[in-house]
């Protein structure tokens, strides 16, 4: 009682509380007319319930909605939290000022003509920008909808759009308000609610890392929904991301998949362009949920609502109906899940308590004619069972049960949050009577579909969170004996010398140094020495011309591989001598591998980002069947490793047909030098290595490209 | 008018006109219990305006829910059509006999008891299947829910489910009356309207084939929808689906495709288990649109109910908002359409009409400010370019847009079914002025979705149908150098002699009989015949021992490959001689054909269905890879080509690092032949041709074993 009496204590301040949390709202460029952006917010901040100030600014008018209106921000006699501007662009920057001095905290800039719209927009978008930054004024846009906080000490709708959320714990980030708006009217429909709501068009100051940042700090956010087509701050992104995920899920989309996708996706936005794996390799490497299908999306957010997280892949299946269940079944398997086979202590619980035309097994049909206590008896037998970890149910309105009393016992059960609990609810909801089953069931939380694959995919979700959040992708290992050094005085040779790729002998030079292991080799400066360094490598050997004069080298009869003894590393030499002359022509005698298994890895550069890691099979599997993996470096020794088993012939490097497994443990090395390589040197943006060859349980880089910057 | 005073035409009586269209039906087992199936039913006929007569039968009531009752059929004054069977199961035959005195020509049991409860069952359900015979009766089920004709003529509801379809365009026919009621639930959420709908049970009489049959030649019915988990007569639901196919879209789900999905399946139906590709093959072959989701299935069947097929795969966009067209564009082109740039003409045109914000290309943004007009020129535009085949629209209700207006121009424009039209709604339908823009479109007959993936998917599906209807896959071809008494005799003879596998020279002979080029070989009798044949064949050669006695004979030295002379042949068969002995022992010589692309076919038997015919990539594709493709025999010429084209690894056929392409003609001409071979030769249970080498523009069978009955 004696709590009731102190002062509340003051929550922790967010420097986006201002946006989020508004006490007091100026509309700058408030209007009377009805339909236009300036009257619709002010109407939607009225419709929602408001709880804090509002300030119409208008300098013609003493009232719009029935609210008092000001000429300018400097009338309003108290402290303002928000503005929205809603007036022509050239406008802007003098009213940011204003902004300033009144000690407004952020704005929301509805207004269009900025970056969107080319040069002179950019340029006016920096200066107003620069006002914010002098004043510490957040600003939200412009070109934007809004933001909306569904919290009832809140209530704040500073947006044109048209759904009005109730609350909920799902917060929605947008970069484009048209989906953001179907995104939050789908969550409406299905009756989820909604936390907050945020799209930020040109997004010039308060970006998406921003917003899920703030989300990620919001208790009541349970969950978070994103939709972009691209990020402008990867880097930003990602260290966001990754400490979220942590603690909530983000289920997010990512279009402009296609071609023709990132084609619409530039029309529209202006800026991003070009189908980019990145965004989803990002999506992977932070423990963001990926999805292709807005809808599902949504519907899979309802489970995300209100259930736990399961602790493992165990789905213990309840049905009164036989087809549904095999539908089920089918996409549980397909998300990843199993269906355990139940104890002997279970089976004999059901065979007591079930009709006996019911199912007793793992799916329990518990049949049409089952009621309220069968549902109950098969639910408390799979959440006292260990090798379940969640619970899929099929629930027909069979019009001669009380479903009423169905739907109180599968709520009573999940409101334990044992395990987490999904429902397929197939009934007619136009007759009254399944409408108070419908209601008991979404009161109680049960999170219910109207298809027997959606409610599967929800359940499949939950799982791939759960394990996602378990993934421990590590630290990036430290390589002690790297010769850093070495490294560093060959990429500033080439880069003094205005080279683009580097020479041979440094490519190798710099590998060794790393410890990525290469095959024997040696820059012979005449023929002589190239004898002698066949000789001590050991035949077979391959001999390459190099000479930078020479590109395209194996289409002139510059390379020669497999040549078996002295005589033939001779004969070659001279017919090479007599092409390609003597000056400033060397010799790299190799090490020939015959009969290996060929591995290709590589590096290349996205902007912003840094390094993208390749690694696949060589030949024809890359060539024909595209068969590589990427990963954004820094790679750890738990990424490469799935490197390695996520190529569609992973089996291959296991040895098939008698053939030996190839040393993984070695590639796994190698894939983490060669990112630590690129880490340490960015101004390296390509890197091949083709072929690597996996031969008698060594691996060892055959041929190698470096290109620097 | 003269038309008016004939006598209407007798329309065309279809042997299923009893049960879809019956004029007077009697529930045989009628009930006043509420909730039981023989007062449901009534109650549901009744509910629904069953448009004839109706005879409750019951020995002990005088009538139920009002209507008169008799004890026994015998006293119903009047014919009747079709009656229900709702009693124990050990009545049902004596009830069948009473049916059949009073005439009576479809009965639906819905009784359960029968075959899915073992021996007993069986016996009792073919003892009234015989009398039914004898006197014509159609027996629907029995276990089954029964028949539903929405058709205003009829009204006939024969059925206890909940849901009361609204007339319309599309046929619902489900193995499981669980599947079947919750796709008929969802026709009705989405507002689409049904036809006609059949759960049939047992099947022990009217069969799924019969069912679509009639749906096929019901002229109001545009599209099918089936559910099944197998097919118990595949060979008479091709020959049917062949047909229906040509005529109208069925639209297919197949669950129990994992291999717990299949159990679940076995274990509510009690026949079918195991999973099987079949299905799939059959929808296939047969021109069926398959779906792995039941929800996706029936949003698209709206699309299906009102809109025509479209030429080809070029699509026009037409979008009042950005992110959605990027969505939208990401999955017509995931579903095999294309978005063309518009012609000259076309542009200039929109260049007068529209907004100046507008973005003129495919997509064409119309911009959330524009209007009725706008829409109306961009699909007026659309439906005029000859590189257009079908529309996609993203239509946000803007609140500062005359909804209404948009949404006449799109069905004015729609209406003219030149060109298919989907729309992806996005809008607010709990405001009252969105509405009425909803009901505008709906009562229009445009197809509406709420997310941008789901409406490309409809209109991705729309032309699979198209590109389905339009696939001839002609006829399998005749080769009339066959030598098929040849392999007549041989077959022949090693079934007289109890033989499962044919002895080596018995499938060659067979091969070389159909045509398929086999490398040389003989069986030679002893050594000395086996070195003149490898001389007479020419080096290299492979030798393999052949006796009956020795089953894995390369595991034990029986094979020995690439002997590249007469020494090196000497060689071996002295050392097989010495290991083997000369008893029953001869030796098969082959030429050996080194470096060639190993490539595999084989057949495999599906019990009602006949052969499947496998093709893929030998050694580690199809060991590891799994890159095999099956089709079901007899294989045209279109679809061996098909397989050739469709194995992951195709490229590879094409011949890649600069290797030639293989001979795919010969390759398609013996998958041919061997479709040929087994139709002729139904006792073939299993084929393996395995490696067939492509070499030299040639190809030969190098190994095959041939399994018979």
């Amino acid at each position: 009682m004696e709590a009731e009496l102190m002062e509340p204590v003051k929550k922790a301040v967010h420097e986006l509380d201002a946006l989020f949390k508004p006490r007091s709202i100026a509309i700058i460029g408030a209007s009377q007319k009805e339909l236009s952006i300036g009257n619709v917010i002010i109407k939607n901040l009225v419709h929602y319930g408001y709880t804090g100030a509002l300030y119409p600014i208008n300098p013609k008018m003493d009232e719009i909605r029935g609210i008092k209106a000001y000429p300018t921000i400097f009338e309003v006699p108290d402290e303002i939290d928000l503005a929205h501007v809603i007036i022509p662009a050239k406008f802007v920057p003098q009213t940011i000022e204003d902004c300033g001095k009144k000690g407004i905290k952020a704005v929301i800039i509805n207004s269009a003509g900025f970056s969107e719209m080319g040069e002179e927009g950019v340029a006016l978008q920096n200066e107003f920008l620069s006002i914010a930054k002098k004043y510490g004024i957040r600003i939200f846009g412009p070109n934007c909808q809004g933001i909306i906080n569904s919290d009832p000490e809140y209530k704040a709708y500073c947006d044109f759009t048209f759904t009005f959320p109730k609350p909920g714990k799902i917060s929605i980030v947008a970069l484009s308000g048209g989906v953001g708006a179907f995104i939050m009217q789908s969550l409406f429909d299905l009756d989820i609610g909604m936390r907050m709501y945020a799209s930020n068009g040109n997004a010039s100051d308060v970006s998406i890392p921003d917003v899920i940042k703030y989300y990620g700090d919001d208790e009541e956010t349970k969950a978070i929904i994103l939709y972009t087509e691209g990020l402008s701050n990867p880097l930003e992104f990602m260290e966001v991301a990754k400490s979220v995920t942590k603690k909530k899920p983000i289920l997010a989309m990512k279009a402009g998949r296609t071609e023709e996708g990132a084609k619409a996706a530039a029309s529209h936005t202006g800026s991003l362009a070009g189908v980019d794996i990145s965004t989803e390799l990002i999506f992977e490497k932070t423990g963001i949920l990926a999805f292709n299908n807005e809808e599902e999306l949504c519907q899979v957010a309802m489970a995300f609502a209100t259930q736990p997280f399961p602790k493992g892949n165990r789905v213990g299946v309840i049905t009164n109906t036989g087809g549904p269940a095999v539908i089920a079944t089918d996409e549980l398997i397909n998300s990843g899940l199993r269906l355990p086979a139940l104890s002997e202590k279970a089976k004999s619980i059901l065979q007591t308590t079930m009709l006996p035309e019911a199912t007793i097994g793992n799916p329990i049909d518990v049949v049409a004619t089952g009621g309220g206590a069968h549902f109950r008896s098969a639910m408390d037998v799979l959440m006292e069972e260990d090798e379940i970890d969640s619970i899929y149910i099929n629930f027909v309105t069979a019009p001669f049960t009380d479903t009423d009393e169905v739907a109180r016992n599968i709520v009573e059960v999940s409101q334990l949050k044992k395990k987490p609990v999904v429902c397929n609810f197939m009934t007619n909801m136009s007759l009254e009577r399944f409408q108070e089953t419908a209601r008991i069931l979404k009161d109680g939380g049960v999170p219910c579909y109207s298809f027997p694959t959606t409610a599967a995919k929800a359940l499949g979700a939950l799982y791939r969170y759960s394990k996602t959040r378990s993934r421990n992708i590590g630290e990036p290992k430290d390589f002690p004996g790297i010769d850093k050094k070495k490294a560093d005085v060959i990429i500033r040779q080439a880069q003094k010398e205005g080279k683009s790729y580097l020479a041979a002998d440094g490519v190798y030079e710099i590998l060794t140094a790393y410890g990525i292991p290469v095959a024997d080799w040696w820059l012979a400066n005449d023929i002589f020495e190239a004898e002698s360094a066949a000789e001590n490598i050991g035949y077979p050997v391959v001999i390459k011309v190099e000479s930078s004069a020479i590109v395209h080298k194996s289409d002139i009869g510059g390379v020669a591989i497999n040549l078996k003894n002295a005589a033939e590393v001779t004969e070659t030499l001279e017919k090479m001598k007599l092409k390609f002359g003597t000056r400033n022509v060397k010799y790299l005698v190799q090490k020939f591998l015959p009969g290996g298994k060929e591995l290709i890895a590589g590096v290349s550069t996205k902007a912003g980002l840094g390094h993208l890691i390749m690694f696949g099979l060589g030949g024809i599997y890359v060539e024909v069947l595209k068969d590589v993996v990427f990963k954004i470096a820094p790679v750890t020794e738990l990424e490469a490793g799935e490197m390695l088993s996520s190529i569609k012939a992973a089996k291959l490097l296991d040895g098939v047909r008698g053939e030996k497994a190839i040393n993984k443990e070695m590639v796994i090395d190698i894939i983490q030098r060669v990112s630590k390589l690129v880490t340490d040197f960015p101004m390296i943006t390509e890197m091949d290595m083709n072929p690597i060859i996996a031969i008698h349980d060594k691996v060892y880089v055959v041929d190698a490209r470096i290109k620097i910057d």
